[in-house]
């Protein structure tokens, strides 16, 4: 079965989607929609540095007849889901499912829940079926906890560690973690919400539903990881004594006794590991050697998961909710 | 939302599972089914040395009544399909979805075709879901590669491997590992298929389906790990020469490649680990510290499968078509 597969967003992560979807026998690739005038109108294959493909980026006003033809669209744009709620509702009208990257969009429920309630109308009112993914959210740091939680009998407490060097990822990624920023410069962006990495939290409530514990509450703070050395890479010069990047936590406490602890550290230089340690029955400990590197890995589980949200009944999903996740044809 | 779940076969495995089942809030446990005259009759909670339950097991031939209250019924009687055939019949006739850990059902498309479909056929007659599962076949070599396989855009090769301590084990599981025995014994146990972990090659089959494999071949073979030095067991002496375990492998080749690697060490005194390697894009190194221990794990997933099993379509299913497998109330 073939799949007929719109690109929603044409970034650094849509691109990489697009690069992926070429490569894939069970799909056609139909198009992408974008804003930017600097890539509307362009060949999307000229644009990734292949050969000329034929097919050119449609503005966003333009973008029903496409997406009328799509049966999954790729949704790359931006993390908030008030941003990116009429872009769902364009794309559902014309009919398409939709697989997200928005990271607010992972678990919604409870730190959107009027927009979650949105988003679900919108889906259900259209019959398409909505889920946002990714490697975080939707994978290092709460569906690979979850599945492996099937193997327990009770669970005490999880811990979950992602360490990610930052200076082999995207530019983008490394503005978002405030490489470059002075301390004082650092502290005032995360109080305006312009710093740190968005869907830890969702992550979290994500993990406490599926244990039992949605009457918990979920707290996280934000700290700058500082340079302890001079780092130069593609886009910053970054020296001793300056931000290098975020180290994140979210915790997850029920009755006053702490139950859930999400780690994440990205910064230049960081030794990348994945990690879930539960204490449970039996006590389980999960470590990725080298880490789950996002910026193949993004790409890879937003159009992988295409089949299964294809197969899905109508409405706002999680990868709870899915059918097994895995690589597809 | 509570389960009402019944029980058929109550061996060592069974017995785990009726103690997770106690503890749990969202189960409402409706009793068990026997063949064994030994345990046929006797109060459950007796044969668990916990307080005396009220419930005693039911004979196989008195149990249709007992199977038409449960919603689900925990199957642990035995590996092969086809011992287990008449016991799914039974369950199904009733009207009560299954959950099994018969090692064949985990996946018996290709090693049993016929009896698959015959399965199938029952399933979809009496409007019930049968599911096949467990730590291994179910999880550790199978689904847990499957889920990890959506971070990747491509695969080229995937090696699995379990190592398993049968010292601290079910001494059913010793057994069937050939502990204890002359190496000669045990060449000719394997020869006639009583000697051997059952579900490697269903576990194989589901990564080869999985990652678009179907046209390849397995093949599997058995080898005896014999002992370097005496080990005392709960029960069993294995002098030094004797067989303490099993190296067991399965390879899964494509065009003449070999795309997969499954290697199965269960002996005494060794030292617990699960890993899966993918080298792929990105290429990926999971491990398990101290690997998952099944006597603790099975119990576990065949029970927190439930409420999936519950909620899925009527069929023969397998972990692939489930939801988010993972801990249940």
């Amino acid at each position: 079965v073939t799949l007929k597969i719109a690109q929603y967003g044409l970034g650094q992560i849509g691109r990489e989607v697009a690069r992926f979807a070429f490569q894939k026998r069970k799909i056609e690739y139909l198009g992408a929609v974008d804003v930017d005038p600097q890539i509307v109108g362009r060949d999307i294959g000229e644009l990734l540095s292949l050969d000329r493909l034929g097919i050119s980026v449609i503005h966003e006003k333009e973008s029903a007849p496409l997406l009328r033809q799509a049966d999954v669209t790729i949704h790359t744009t931006s993390s908030r889901l008030k941003g990116v709620i009429d872009q769902l509702m364009n794309i559902a009208k014309a009919g398409s499912d939709v697989v997200s990257s928005c990271e607010e969009l992972s678990y919604p429920f409870h730190e959107n829940p009027a927009l979650s309630r949105r988003v679900n109308e919108i889906a259900e009112a259209n019959g398409v079926t909505i889920l946002g993914t990714g490697v975080n959210p939707g994978f290092a740091m709460d569906t690979i906890a979850i599945v492996t939680s099937a193997c327990c009998q009770e669970i005490a407490m999880i811990e979950i560690h992602r360490i990610v060097d930052a200076s082999v990822r995207r530019v983008s990624l490394q503005k978002k973690i405030g490489v470059g920023m002075s301390k004082e410069d650092f502290i005032e962006k995360v109080r305006v919400g312009l710093i740190g990495h968005v869907g830890l939290k969702e992550s979290a409530w994500m993990l406490m539903d599926s244990f039992d514990w949605s009457s918990g509450t979920v707290t996280e703070s934000i700290e700058p990881v500082i340079a302890d050395r001079h780092f130069r890479t593609e886009h910053f010069d970054v020296s001793t004594g300056r931000v290098c990047g975020v180290d994140q936590t979210v915790s997850g406490q029920v009755a006053g006794r702490r139950v859930l602890m999400l780690r994440l550290q990205m910064y230049l230089g960081a030794k990348s590991l994945d990690s879930v340690y539960i204490q449970g029955r039996p006590p389980l400990r999960m470590i990725f050697e080298g880490g789950i590197h996002g910026d193949a890995a993004t790409p890879a589980i937003l159009l992988n998961m295409a089949p299964r949200v294809a197969e899905a009944s109508p409405g706002l999903k999680t990868m709870l909710d899915m059918a097994l996740p895995r690589i597809s044809g």
